[in-house]
């Protein structure tokens, strides 16, 4: 089945069945044995082709793949925005996306291989903390209170479904200060982030001024996709890393991190956080 | 500071202090701020060159850098025995591990890059599944008991500090049916792993006939490492993905996920699960 980015611009939610597997397992205790059928989340080998060039293999959930192909494209700096974008389909059988870009012939390939093998080498922790990454600080006036940001968790916990029935899977969404606006899921914290980003490019949705949630760990990878699509506040319910810290000061992103029952932590550029009930 | 391998086979553990960091937050409630010193993990890129070749950069916890090297490098099939392996140089000022082996003038990079980029593509999910990714099916008697799993899941737990303190990090070890034998963490689940085989390697510890624990999901990558060492026994608190499970089968791994409390489930290969108590 190939899927065309003009029939159908974002993927239809494949559903939950294409998302897991069920599989008959032994449930042993040192007393008892049982047999029971468990479900199992789905891993997807996904390749990006670009303008006829193979570019890099992703292990993902099935589901939602252009919209993962057109995020990791930008987060990777490989599109710069949805009109280079001519064309995106996918075909589920060969597990490829085929995204067609204007002025096409770009080395793309040898550029992600030299990102990826020389980030930080020679220039070590410095690359990280470089607002040159993306060009510039994030600047925006949004405020949100703490206790928006623990209502915008509480609904992003109970969107998870299929984290919830198999503990294998990853969250990320886009919110403004009231209401989750793009919400996405992979067995990747990576992959989840771009498929939301992805969603967004393709279908024009702003997300300055916007707070974005992930049920993972802030890492200094994470923080450069937010950066590149200028969101100002970053949520999550786990740790960031020392790097994450560093580099949320220096491109002007609030972090709000451990984002757990009633209380949260503010690690960068507290302005934004209304300290206020509502 | 260069450590070379013959002054010091492994790396000395640097310690909790080099892994995390202290950093200034605030701490709000929608009722009440306070201002605290918090943990968080540290994030640290670590560039790999193998004979004079720059190969890839990792975002990795600042600790056991020779043996995540050269871990990694036997893991992705670079070198394939201690013997192969002249001398290990880390020099912290610059995050550089020189790795130098015997015939050393082997295309690693263009290798290396050419698996990252077409592993699955054309040849799709079956990739994951042939056990010609190894060579061979894991074969051994090895049996254990689910007391036995569930006793050395409990000391694993104990023994990971940086993730109480921060909450960040993975955990990785090699046991036999009793005790610990190596254990290490990093802020990836992969790094983690790859330390672990790492140190294996390096102080010629032999991994047949041993279990492996994680703290993280079971996917095709994890696999894919455990059968490069021929364990026969994989053992995670969380759960596998179908295509770990699917590869696990195909390479005659036992797969335990879901270790919690007093229960296992238990994937494929059964037969290496004593079902009595101890």
């Amino acid at each position: 089945m190939i899927q065309s980015l003009h029939q159908d611009i974002s993927d239809l939610d494949t559903g939950m069945e294409d998302k897991t597997e069920k599989v008959n397992i032994l449930r042993l205790t040192a007393e008892s044995t049982s047999e029971i059928e468990d479900t199992v989340v789905r891993e997807f080998p996904l390749t990006i082709v670009l303008n006829d060039q193979e570019l890099v293999t992703l292990l993902c959930s099935p589901a939602d793949q252009k919209n993962l192909a057109v995020g990791f494209l930008y987060s990777e700096g490989l599109i710069n925005g949805r009109d280079e974008v001519k064309n995106v389909t996918f075909n589920e059988g060969t597990g490829v996306v085929r995204v067609e870009t204007e002025g096409g012939d770009v080395l793309a390939r040898e550029a992600l291989f030299s990102r990826l093998i020389t980030s930080g080498c020679g220039r070590g922790a410095s690359f990280y903390s470089a607002t040159d990454v993306t060009g510039k600080k994030v600047e925006s006036p949004l405020q949100v209170s703490v206790s928006a940001i623990l209502a915008l968790m509480k609904d992003f916990q109970h969107r998870s479904e299929t984290f919830r029935a198999t503990g294998g899977v990853h969250s990320a969404a886009l919110c403004d200060t009231k209401n989750i606006l793009v919400f996405n899921e992979d067995i990747g914290r990576h992959n989840a982030m771009d498929k939301v980003f992805g969603e967004c490019l393709l279908k024009d949705i702003p997300t300055d001024d916007c707070l974005v949630i992930t049920s993972g760990r802030i890492s200094s990878e994470i923080l450069l996709k937010v950066a590149r699509r200028n969101v100002p506040i970053l949520v999550s319910k786990s740790a960031p890393t020392n790097l994450g810290v560093k580099m949320a000061e220096d491109l002007g992103i609030t972090l709000v991190g451990f984002v757990r029952g009633k209380r949260v932590n503010v690690y960068t550029h507290k302005q934004r956080i209304n300290r206020g009930g509502i």
